[in-house]
């Protein structure tokens, strides 16, 4: 450790404004395993100048011939964000990036001492030399250049000081201060990022990774001690555990610091969707402001508080995010949120009746079942004595496959007590027999797919495989179907029979 | 917000010790959609136990039935771990934990202005009354007792303050400080415990979560502060966003404060990736500390330090946690990890055939495509000219299943030159289809699944579905092989001929 805590004073002297430069084309690309096509890249950047970044980190020109063509192809975009790109402190990578026409160029060099000894094997002066040559060269084409310190929370004060003032001097833009592996904690960034500001007079950035799940603690620590931006990255992508994760940082300084920046956080839930879309990356339901439960309800004590007034279990609200409240039911559900859905379905129910359905509920959870509405509207209408037999059984199936074999299911299905048959082709034996179905059914019901998901068959080819679909009819009434079983073709037929049903319910 | 930014003074003054009170059983199991069976959570009462928690929150006896008989039989265990119980702070809740003969009670009442007004319609006195009388209650069972003011954060101090001082008269055990919706930053919550240390002695507690992507650096300032315990959870599950992730907060103060906790560190990973399993709720990549990606290296930048020396871009050493390093290939691959990767596999080529190499895995990389090292081998030997060729080819196929048909697959596969034929019946079509190919080539090399994994599969019927296996020999050669169609049976089939494959050209 570089720093004295205890001898350190935590300043609090934040600017009214932050920039926001993102980083997701360029740091969140280097997630392992992750590429992002030029054509996903552009998409992406004009959902990133839409949702109001100040500054686009496009890619890293040098890296290949394809990343040069992309800084070219951008400016027909005409974005409102400036179009950053990464590049060594090397003349041949700064070339390969002024020669797309760059405005913008982020030169970086390590300063730290493992960095000159084992990665650079350069020593400090030389550091330093190569640092100013390469700010002088790109200032000298008109290009905006933002300096970093690669390592910097691990190189020797005084040592990065002096890389920092000689920078400083051939009028480098903005000065950036990377957390390069994560190691640091609040306390240290605000004090590094406060003795810099005693002789640094060009704009501050911070550029922190979470390794040790603080990259946002520490950005927002740099901020307080007065530096001007904030490199980030939707969902939080980027090199091992990622990068500052731009949602929780532009939130939480909107939210606990009343700072402003440039982004409409309405966009922020959708944009961080289709970024895991396109880089595969699926964030956890418990990740904060854009995790799918970022904003779900389902303990009894909390549902109550919820219900009377969100502010007693929401720090933010989630249509400021572009998000959704949900009131989940469960093992731990209470009387509240269970009248609360009666009241939704406008369903009556006597207290003997109701406290039936209570302890029903409460049963199912404590066997671990996730109860859907469907299930909660088909329990209470059971209690109430209605309950609705189910209309269509499988009386038989046959599917069959190969590689010389057209997909081909035949189905028989009974529908109030009647027989129908049907057989059709599909891509799969399983799309087959949807086929199949939705053809028998059809004078009943018209049955659209919505959704199918094969959730992910661990541990050989005798595990069990989970199906999950969801199934609207022409009114838009949705139904979902689940069902679990070692042939994977079987519980695909299962589970949209059983969501048919439950649509002929409420048809 | 409550207290004043300006005029906070972040105090430095950490214990040697802190205490971790794991939640993961209580509030983790509150994330919604999330239930974990008795046998589950008994389950990992003895990882967290092997693990070293100080205390383990089981559940809240109040909630069920099941969750009651849990903690009588937990006791069988004979943990190190102390066992504890949350309840509210009402008479019935609290007889309900210690009717199971609990050991330690985890009591709650709200007292922030909001909590007082919508969730309990109770003023100031009634909650210091209530609390007072909960806790002497508890503590005239001889049960120890942790009471917690539930938003904490935003009660006004002084009444905060009272409250604790009330339970500390009734010679409470513990008092824990709840920021229940997420919405402090370190500066508040050093403050607040700063304060509250100057009148109350008995141990002071935090339990933060996640809604600003915060927990873990407010656990942190809270220990700065002089916090002697951090409440968390494994992965960070728990309400909406979560709670302080165990592995984080551990790993954090162990790492940059240098303070003990009796966690055996070496056994993070395996236990996040258990509680993953069973509750279903998958870790992103580039999650700190467990993720996959997080000792994960791609940029050529970065593996070219790695490979010289791992401290450079390691916060810290991935055995530490129990987990593992990995180079991957891909699009921003440098030739430090290239000619690392051949040096591993003894492959000699000339700078040419280098080269040569190395444009191929920019260009596969531009692509999106992701190389894994057998890829990485294929192509290293086919610039070498000694392509080998696949011994096994598949000629014919055909599968059938349905409701009344024993799942049967008959396949045709060419080994060199060779035709050969089998059938095999299996629990599904995929099953049997994979029983026929290990039947035809047992002679050749006997075939061990050690994985099968469907990717999820979403869109529809006749989306891709991509299948992902891993086989071994005898010698526990590992290979893997890949395959995406709309038939997942063909796919599952491609998949395993592909991996059969690769392990016949090293064998």
């Amino acid at each position: 450790m570089t720093y004295n805590l205890e001898k350190s004073n935590m300043v609090y002297n934040p600017p009214k404004n932050v920039t926001v430069y993102d980083t997701t084309l360029r740091d969140g690309e280097q997630t392992p395993g992750v590429t992002i096509t030029p054509d996903e890249k552009r998409l992406i950047a004009q959902k990133l100048d839409n949702l109001g970044v100040d500054i686009i980190e496009l890619g890293f020109p040098a890296a290949s011939y394809g990343e040069q063509e992309l800084f070219k192809k951008i400016k027909e975009e005409n974005l409102n964000a400036e179009i950053s790109g990464l590049s060594r402190a090397l003349k041949n990578d700064i070339d390969k990036a002024i020669e797309t026409d760059i405005e913008y160029i982020h030169v970086f060099i390590g300063t730290s001492p493992l960095h000159r000894k084992y990665k650079l094997k350069m020593n400090k002066s030389e550091i330093i030399q190569r640092a100013v040559d390469s700010v002088e060269y790109i200032k000298d084409h008109g290009i905006k250049t933002e300096f970093s310190a690669e390592d910097a929370t691990r190189t020797e004060f005084e040592y990065l000081l002096e890389v920092c003032k000689s920078v400083q001097e051939v009028k480098v833009d903005k000065i950036n201060i990377p957390d390069t592996v994560g190691i640091s904690i609040p306390r240290q960034i605000n004090q590094i990022i406060t003795d810099l500001k005693k002789e640094i007079t060009v704009p501050l950035s911070i550029h922190c990774h979470n390794d040790l799940g603080l990259a946002v603690a520490n950005s927002l620590a740099a901020v307080e001690a007065g530096a001007n931006q904030i490199q980030c990255t939707v969902n939080g992508l980027g090199e091992r555990a990622g990068n500052a994760s731009l949602e929780e940082s532009v939130m939480a300084l909107k939210t606990a610091y009343n700072i402003n920046t440039s982004i409409d956080t309405r966009q922020i839930y959708n944009i961080s969707e289709s970024i895991s879309r396109i880089t595969g990356i699926k964030m956890p339901p418990n990740k904060a402001i854009i995790g799918e439960n970022a904003f779900a309800h389902e303990a009894g004590i909390h549902v109550q508080g919820i219900l009377e007034n969100s502010n007693t279990y929401e720090a933010i609200s989630p249509e400021v995010v572009g998000h959704k409240r949900r009131i989940v039911l469960g093992k731990l559900t209470g009387k509240s949120a269970i009248q609360s859905k009666l009241d939704e379905y406008n369903i009556k129910l006597t207290s003997k009746q109701f406290k039936q359905l209570y302890t029903q509920i409460k049963e199912m959870g404590d066997h671990g079942k996730t109860i859907t509405d469907l299930d909660f509207r088909a329990l209470s209408e059971n209690i109430q004595g209605k309950p609705k037999k189910e209309r269509i059984k499988l009386v038989g199936v046959s599917v069959m496959t190969g590689n010389n074999t057209l997909p081909t299911a035949s189905v028989s299905l009974k529908i109030d007590d009647k027989i129908k048959e049907g057989a059709k082709t599909g891509v799969g034996p399983i799309d087959a027999a949807l086929n199949a179905i939705r053809d028998i059914v059809k004078e009943l019901i018209d049955i659209n797919l919505d959704e199918y998901h094969i959730e992910a068959v661990t541990g050989g080819t005798n595990a069990l495989g989970e199906v999950f679909v969801v199934t609207s009819d022409e009114k838009h009434n949705k139904a979902t179907g689940r069902s679990t079983s070692s042939d994977i073709v079987m519980a695909s037929i299962d589970a949209v029979l059983n969501s048919i049903n439950k649509l002929l319910m409420i048809n």
